[in-house]
């Protein structure tokens, strides 16, 4: 019976830790294709009125640390997708890198019962705890997606999907 | 301390059903921008060398039922993206929506134990069940986002990525 109720409260479809891995490896994915454009046209380059990839990741930073930072703090921030982190890829690839340590801290401190939780982020975004931090992953996976795009069109290949290490 | 051990037991990052509901809804999504392609460029229009969004959603054919029914049955099978499912839009969003009820029948077969077991699915790609399911879902993501992109590049709005009904 201690046994049955045990495994009863450690089955999980996925694991607060394993959701952060998961997010973790598509960012690790994402850093590449950052790395992956040419300077310029990592700032440049679009196709049919797209924003160049560098104004996609500002957006993902926009969302990433801010967002978590609200599922933490419960206090509404605002949700800005223009602010500046400089003109070069290496600025953009140190901001990356900070981001990392910091959803690593964030993610620590987000109990498990926490995930069911509603929340209203940027005091726009309606949803519960995991399907908001679903939607920052899918969002990323998204508009790297088109990132591919860019880089294939630029005859530059892209890493490969399944590379999260 | 009983209530303790219910919460404790119920406590989940995702439940299996909104797993399968964020599934149907990213897939909700996709059918809209097979919908949103001129007929002729759903089997034609590429960008940098790749394939035409009706290949991509061959890929996705042959990833969702056909991996769900391996998580099921533990019988491996055959990966192949490159079944004829018809020469029109129409045929693939008939095949589309066949898979939809297909998906639900299979989710019902997943238990919740079940999620972490390992899994070698077409004999070639190992993990979990939640970590191949969240592959089914961010692989179709990734391809959707390109086809966002050759829809801009035709100057078709795509669906917005939020829409999920």
């Amino acid at each position: 019976m201690e046994n049955t109720i045990k495994n009863q409260a450690e089955a999980q479809v996925i694991t607060p830790t394993q959701f952060l891995e998961h997010y973790q490896g598509h960012r690790r994915l994402t850093r590449k294709v950052i790395e992956a454009f040419p300077e310029k046209d990592f700032f440049n380059h679009s196709i049919g009125g797209m924003r160049p990839f560098s104004e996609m990741v500002k957006e993902l930073f926009a969302i990433a640390v801010p967002g978590l930072t609200e599922i933490v703090s419960g206090k509404i921030g605002d949700f800005d997708e223009h602010r500046d982190y400089g003109a070069t890829k290496a600025q953009f690839l140190e901001k990356w890198d900070q981001d990392t340590e910091e959803i690593n801290t964030l993610w620590s401190q987000i109990s498990l019962e926490r995930y069911q939780e509603h929340v209203n982020l940027f005091g726009q975004y309606e949803g519960t705890v995991q399907s908001s931090i679903l939607y920052f992953i899918d969002n990323e996976i998204h508009h790297r997606g088109q990132g591919y795009v860019y880089l294939r069109s630029l005859g530059i290949e892209p890493p490969f999907f399944y590379d999260r290490d």
